[in-house]
């Protein structure tokens, strides 16, 4: 027995975007089906960062992601959120694989947005507005890109020069540096900032829209104008983690919006316990926060792929 | 950058006991004067058995280990338990090694067995008592005679082949393979089972034996008769941690003990915020469920010997 240690370059490698999403869409499924067994995540917050425990298993998979979020270390040259991911066989707890989970992570942000607007945006959306264009946008634009015929992608940020970046990152697109209005205009908009107040306003979104609500993912975190959580369908990815870190936390806190709102998980909506989008003109939001079986269903589907290769393996354990 | 791989096998040869003692006992310090971060435990419990990830932050070290308990494995040959330990540099969060965390765990419970002893039993301690002498035991026995000198252990365990077997594994050691009483008559007495009612009743005990209850690590499981803890000095590591999986938690969950009833911490022992044995002829108990401090801190110290030779090293991140 050994244990396969899979770098970020070797992983990169092996992410294929219509891959993720299916794993990942399955995830939602087995979860829902009670499959899956998820506690919640759980924090160790230090003086200049913090680190997330994040452990599920899932039918054939189990295992931990331990990520952390450094907000000064990009100024140390090093990425403010570095992850590692141990995978396990769940029958007799044998470590398969010690794997880099940054990149997973950046998938399954995106994947997971695009599969909540599988269901929840209109068929013949043609158009992806992007508020921020940090790191995380890259991902939400290909995951998108694989399951919708986009036709422009409309970027804003408060940073021009994380606009340009983004822009010459995707030349296989048509793009619109412009406005958050314009962004606001498209008819998928995904939220992917670090706000702690409403960025995107009520006004500025049409009937009909679906909003992934993705930067939100800790307490006192917001991108949405409360009065968009109150005419929306809203989705959440964990009830208990939206309530908590996601978009709606500070609108509840603040009593401006109640949990018994939301009309359903995205996996009750994946696995067709509640439909989807089901009129035209509604708005709907996806209130992600991002859940543990997310990385432990994409480092099964690297896994598989690894084991078809020669990678390193040590006998760790 | 490039985080450190350490096998089982390199683990094991930079492991010395005196070191380790040396290391868990000022984490515990540590913890009490506030200078360390652990959330609770986190259980992923499946079919054949589960998983726990046990995150923690001490000065200069932050990480996170990630156990199995897999009962039935020994019939396929492998460990009930392997365990995986990230290391990460509080500062950035940068992994800085990815190591076996099966041997730190088996030294972690020794060494804090003997920490517990060095401050609750006699100071002039001659012998051990081993009770249940299974994997758990062996660390026990060398981790006290760093700090007593041991003229004798008495080993006990249901299954003969387990006393021969662990009294062949320490030839350095005068030994005797007897009955429960005899190793209930120790100056020094360590419970090692997996036991889900007393084994070691209150008539067995004479005054002035520490105990560790060292087996008692989920809720239901217990080795003590609750009569001793009523008239014995109880230390626990972990309140919250003691209260609902360690040895009391099955007296209190029947209303024969109470929380209230503690005497205090290992931590405001070592730390002196609390006096250890003040009396000869007091019965003392240790109520060990393991906290992941300890093992941060023996990973800590790992790292350190690791770095100052040639080892197995990968960009993983």
């Amino acid at each position: 027995m050994a244990t396969l240690i899979l770098t970020k370059e070797i992983v990169r490698d092996m992410l294929q975007m219509d891959e993720v999403i299916k794993a990942v869409e399955q995830a939602f499924c087995d979860w829902t089906d009670g499959k899956a067994t998820m506690p919640s995540k759980s924090y160790v917050r230090l003086e200049k960062g913090d680190f997330r425990a994040m452990p599920a298993a899932l039918p054939g998979a189990a295992g931990v992601k331990w990520v952390n979020v450094h907000p000064g270390n990009p100024a140390q040259g090093l990425p403010t959120v570095m992850a590692v991911l141990i995978l396990n066989d769940p029958a007799t707890g044998y470590p398969l694989a010690v794997m880099d989970a940054t990149e997973i992570t950046a998938y399954r942000t995106g994947a997971t947005s695009a599969i909540a607007s599988k269901y929840l945006a209109r068929k013949d959306s043609q158009t992806l507005g992007v508020i921020g264009a940090g790191k995380q946008a890259y991902t939400q634009i290909i995951a998108h890109a694989a399951l919708f015929k986009l036709q422009e992608i409309r970027i804003y940020d408060i940073n021009p020069a994380n606009m340009e970046r983004l822009a010459k990152s995707i030349p296989q697109f048509k793009t619109v540096i412009g406005t958050i209005e314009q962004a606001a205009a498209s008819d998928i908009v995904c939220t992917v900032t670090p706000a702690r107040a409403p960025v995107l306003k009520s006004v500025m979104v049409h009937p009909g829209t679906h909003i992934n609500a993705i930067g939100a993912d800790a307490p006192g975190k917001e991108e949405l104008e409360p009065d968009l959580l109150k005419k929306a369908v809203v989705v959440v990815d964990d009830l208990r983690q939206a309530s908590s870190s996601g978009e709606i936390n500070v609108p509840i806190a603040k009593g401006l919006y109640s949990a018994s709102e939301i009309y359903s998980t995205l996996g009750e909506v994946t696995s067709g316990k509640k439909p989807g989008r089901t009129d035209p003109q509604t708005i709907t939001i996806f209130d992600s926060t991002g859940v543990a079986i997310e990385d432990i269903a994409i480092a099964q589907l690297v896994y598989g792929k690894a084991m078809m290769g020669e990678h390193l393996s040590v006998e760790l354990v």
